[in-house]
């Protein structure tokens, strides 16, 4: 490798440990569909995990298709969901959401996150308001956990944006694609169980936290809409070898697995925030970081390590993104400190 | 093991070569969303296998997802799909391609097979009918090879059926969810190359011959819808590490592997329809084989191997399915023969 | 007029009641969307006629819209509706039904009406087919009064249709857009309180029957689908001038006019039916009648009376359609007559 | 009537013209789905009156309907539509264009108008940002002639925005549902012909200008998408009697009809403006005034004029909608002028 990468939580391949499970059980001849014994073991661990005995638990191979298929499958025709301007469902997934007819209606974002006084105004103002049945009506609210600037919400906040989600009875949807990147720093006050509790659909991201794809939806209190089996499939969701996702979920929450590799990556993390002290965007607490650097400190990087440049500020620094992950070593993170501090 | 199955050709994990290739590339940083030197390699392989040099090559993950996305990539809104009434689409997707917004318009199965002549029937008729603007315009032709009953078009009645499409103007889309076991049937007079001279886009399944997941789509001639990876993300097939798609890929383009494991599964299907010569329910070249039983005989099998219920006759006897695959073994059909031969 | 037109039953404007109400009321102000006083009267009326005093009642334009808005509103994503398979929205709806994205799945037509037998039988085996997951679920069934053929259900049919429905807790819609003509056919033994007992939601035809446009949807025991008027309206089908369409099913529902045009129509229709006795194609007893004629007898009526070709019978004779409506005059019948008889 | 209502502009029926003109050929016999005489007569003064010989013109009924299918008409599924946030088809259409696959990219609006400036800015961005590929491609431009607030554009703010159309390939599409309000307006530079060759696609509103119901949408170029017909009749938005359509445009295009009762709205509009002098909440040219009023002022209107409170200040006052139309007279503004200034 020329140059090392911290361009993302998704450059590697999968934990090791992942790799051998699915070499141990490759010959043995099992189900479709999810209904193998893998995926009945992983289930039954993460229901475990989660503290949530009657949770319907589903795997689903990506975040854009599992983000589309639950908003559908939880809504009506009639209603969109609600999310900042900055969520992912708002801006990269091509139009997933409202392809399957759902508009997905934005408030402001504030480092990332939903404030639960906005949204409670909102909500407010919209059944105020005398047209409404002109409009979309919103029929979930959806956040990412960590947000896509890698802040979270502490549990004050999520309790507050749950308390007003029941008030309206309307669902609070919890994107987790780093969902184990979020609940392992050390800024985080909760645990997955209290999660669990505080939402009513959320998911348990693979992809970018050591497995090769998948993510595990997961409805806390048995509440899985009708038909989802259905709904998963017509979405193109549904894995015939189901058992590559049952394999990588069981591995993962095996001697706590994703929660081990996760806070390697936040352990890196604040390291590599440390480095960049005083210049950073955005103040986050998980595994990405977002420095602002001039151009020429972007340029003497190059071919040595790579990173996401976010978005360019007017006054021609660049905010780049450096992401640590389940892989990342300790090494690594040296290398970039000698590339930083010279 | 306490019984063999022969109920899918998904019942096992992947060929050794795939995992081997998925560990030895595993720490290897690449960038995500299969523009990854692996995808690339694999593609180009592919591009020399079907002897199409220009051809647009993507990796998606499953077959009825793969189905959806190409089929709402190449129609317009007003635009549906002509298949045969058996076809995968027409029944076994969970209405994924209504789901975005197309008719599935079904035409009768001779054998799961499209008749040519039905078709160019269907479609002068069409065309003749003064109303035919209040109806679905038939914007395409998708036919599984083989079929959802194991038999395979001949190069005749494909080149029939690409000359009526042309001759329309509509693209003729092939399914190959079980591609490999169709080209090496030895009553198949195709190759690869041949068939993707005779179609406007095809896919090269991977899920049933010997990967985990995946599925190769072809556009044979360059023909790529406009902004298609786009196309793919909305529809939730984009997989972030797009790298375990080109593994795959690249491993069963190699030396031949994709074909050389469907051979061993034809191979042991045909020693199989001779075990049932006398009572299939179907003559079917492939890896699919439906032997007739009586209630009582398959009765006798239970709890030895397994093997799927298709339908039940009239005069109560099974129209059952035993698939082998890339994984079956000599053992296997040896056990097999010995339960039905005595 | 240079020829007389037995097309369809919406060759002419409104019923001159109607224009004179439009007229009457024209520079009243008040409010938009259906909330006018107009709508009120008329929705009271058509509960009373209905015997429905719970009934949710909504006008909609048109017949396909009407059509894919209550279907759309009644299904979730995974369901699908059944119908027969000359159906109006199976055939000539351009697929509105599943560009909101369900499936119209098909049973055999027996002169255009659905076999009870056959739907019960479809149903079973659906729910004994253990793939039925990856199937489209069976939501709703939807059967046209009259049919497309003119036919109509007995009350003894509806009923053990509407028994099934129950059975399988899935609702029975009725396509009424010729309800009059069928309601007013001497061989009709429902009336329309019977109908709307018989069934979950079905809705009373204006086009065809004397309106300009407009179709009343009628939801018996008040079981309107949550937030039907955003769906309405997300569908294109709210008036901004619902006053249109109240004064237009005011007027038709005031003195029993409805039911009066429509007996009208049947009378015309049952004199056409006794001129081209021995050549019918089919035993319709409402306003459309379908002839069998010869090439050289349909060219012979050109540029006198007009027709509908149907379609071509193998022999070379053609299936003609001939529609009396609310406005056909017995002057029209004489003059047909004429050219018949010589 | 107890109170005069200045709320909206569709209030009354139809222009007494229109009225006449259903009456007089209401028993002629003609061709349904708009294939009448009525139809291609109104088309054709429609052509003239818009300098445009080779338009093509289709009548649809409402303007939710109208948005929704010809923005489906002229997008791919992964394309969307930039709009701004006051936009009607961002807020008011119950999410009639995502229903149909397609998202609403929102712009800021000052005024009610999208900035040229603004939406090159976001178009150059957006073709800059690496990830575009994930995200809703922008596949048109949505205006409102005149705006929700009433606003125009300049001459020279349309050829701006139209020219960065044209600089990046995609359609401008004008919402015309108050069209000849804002054309009439004394502020306008623009002509019919002018709008028409500074687009790619707009509708003449019918409903809220005279007509029942009914929007005109020309493609000035004869640009028509393939199938139209059939995509206008998927959305349910297609008269079966399409005679109701013709001869309201036929009515309004006769005399300059159209035009006429327009100027008669702007005159009366510019009375109620003056009214209202120093407490507007924006400055409107056209039909649609919006007075700041305290809750005692409005209070002391109730009863005796009715108006749209559009919506609460911080302050404590209400930005109200006082709409004058082709209907409305000199004596109500008369009266209205009593009331405010006693």
């Amino acid at each position: 490798m020329s140059s090392i990468s911290f361009t993302c939580d998704y450059c590697e391949g999968a934990h090791p440990l992942i790799l051998q499970a699915l070499e141990q059980t490759n010959m043995v001849q099992v189900q479709g569909y999810g209904e193998d014994c893998f995926c009945r073991i992983a289930k039954e661990k993460i229901r475990t995990a989660c503290g949530c005995p009657d949770a319907g638990v589903y795997f689903l191979v990506g975040g854009t298709q599992t983000n589309a298929t639950v908003i559908d499958a939880m809504l009506r025709g009639y209603e969109g969901v609600l999310a900042v301007e900055t969520g992912h469902i708002a801006v990269h997934e091509s139009g997933a959401v409202e392809s399957s007819g759902h508009k997905v209606i934005t408030l402001p974002q504030h480092a990332g996150k939903m404030d639960p006084e906005e949204l409670d105004n909102w909500l407010a103002r919209f059944h105020a308001d005398e047209t409404w049945p002109h409009m979309v009506y919103p029929g979930m609210v959806y956040l990412s956990f960590p947000t896509e600037y890698g802040t979270i919400y502490s549990k004050a906040e999520l309790t507050r944006i749950h308390d007003i989600c029941r008030r309206y009875d309307i669902p609070l949807f919890v994107d987790g694609a780093r969902l184990g990147y979020g609940l392992s720093s050390p800024a985080c006050d909760l645990s997955l169980p209290e999660l669990a509790r505080l939402c009513d659909v959320f998911y348990i991201g693979g992809t970018k936290v050591g497995a090769l794809c998948g993510e595990a939806v997961v409805f806390p209190r048995g509440n899985v809409p009708p038909h989802f089996f259905t709904t998963v499939k017509q979405h193109g969701a549904l894995l015939a070898k189901g058992r590559l996702l049952g394999i990588q979920f069981d591995t993962l929450f095996t001697d706590d697995l994703y929660f081990k590799i996760s806070r390697n990556a936040i352990g890196h993390a604040m390291r590599v925030k440390e480095l960049f002290r005083g210049r950073l965007y955005i103040d986050s607490p998980t595994n990405q970081q977002f420095p602002v650097l001039t151009e020429a400190e972007a340029e003497a990087l190059k071919g040595k390590v790579e990173f996401e440049v976010w978005e360019k500020l007017p006054d021609g620094r660049l905010v780049t993104r450096f992401a640590t992950s389940w892989a990342t070593t300790k090494e690594q993170v040296d290398y970039l400190e000698t590339l930083i501090n010279g």
